[in-house]
């Protein structure tokens, strides 16, 4: 049982017996019945003595509904395993050449979902371009308006794009670059510390193939 | 060139034509001038023609020096290629079966260094047992005494050990356990927020084989 953000590359590595189950089509405005749903049909598989692997893009528990799909099933009785995964969180600034930590630069980092309320709270939502406006104006409040900031998009596939500018016309660059959904925006002098473009290119090729 | 928490079950797929250079026995009390030798010798290796593999547990960039030794490849002209890795700081907590986003209850994440200057960022030094102390008074001067917190240490390995307190408890809880190195400290209701020792003991398990 797969999201979205799980490639076709990943899902040839199942095993003949498996059964794939694309889960990542469901949601959107009922996102929260969905959820139920799938839960529900992980707790009846499993308990018809089958393996479920619950399969998700980045990792489980940071923004992935990992947390409340365990809380679940362990209420019903289930085993659960979770095996971490490389959060998007992590790897988005990465594959832009983005130290999340730098030596006397950056020794702390915060992840926060751009939906404000814990209830829509999902790594692919963190910025939705209509609010990044709005999110870019809440940390104004708090940060420098020069203070250097990126809009990932498509962290690691090869349609990954990324757009630099200071904290206070970064929305106005992303806009201007018309990218077609959600996005990692990352704030701080770490976005300015290296050579940046080159490894984002080299990257996203190498993931092409 | 791999570090000292990259374990043998990894190091074997390397190909048969691969030196494998240890360098996390290096380091100690002379860590930054063996920060420069090791960076030294990866430029001399990619002058010489050969593919340089830096391989480190955890992300490169999450507390791993690895936005550093970037800036120093990228300045001598080498091509770089970060390929992002799973984070002991979001692994860890997995493992333990502690989530750390989970609706209605955490909806942002912190990870800090247990060292307060950048200048040993390490996260395997994130909070050596000595310090755990100190941390924990920190941490009680702005969150109250009760906030469930957790130490572990070795995750993921068959070594695994969880320690679970109250904040104002912790560290005195860690120093009965008596673990012998470095580890990670967890706080917040998601500390408790799943049935988590099953779910400890199962990756365990899993992991040991």
């Amino acid at each position: 049982m797969h999201d979205a953000l799980v490639s076709p590359e990943v899902l040839v590595h199942a095993g003949p017996q498996a059964r794939l189950v694309d889960v990542g089509k469901r949601g959107g405005r009922e996102r929260n019945a969905e959820q139920e749903r799938i839960t529900a049909e992980m707790i009846e598989h499993a308990r018809a003595g089958l393996d479920v692997v619950r399969l998700k893009g980045g990792d489980p528990f940071v923004f992935g509904r990992g947390g409340e799909e365990v809380a679940e099933l362990v209420s019903a009785g289930i085993e659960v395993v979770v095996v971490p995964g490389v959060s998007s969180a992590i790897a988005g600034p990465a594959a832009a050449g983005i130290p999340l930590t730098l030596r006397d630069l950056a020794a702390s980092v915060g992840i926060v979902s751009g939906h404000s309320a814990g209830s829509r709270a999902d790594l692919r939502a963190i910025t939705r371009l209509a609010t990044l406006d709005g999110i870019a104006r809440s940390m104004l409040s708090v940060l420098p308006a020069d203070r250097p900031a990126a809009v990932i998009y498509a962290a690691t596939t090869p349609e990954q794009r990324v757009v630099r500018a200071p904290l206070d016309l970064i929305a106005t660059a992303a806009a201007a670059e018309d990218l077609p959904g959600p996005a990692l925006l990352v704030v701080g002098e770490v976005v300015e510390a290296l050579p940046k473009r080159r490894l984002a290119r080299l990257l996203s090729e190498v993931l092409a193939g």
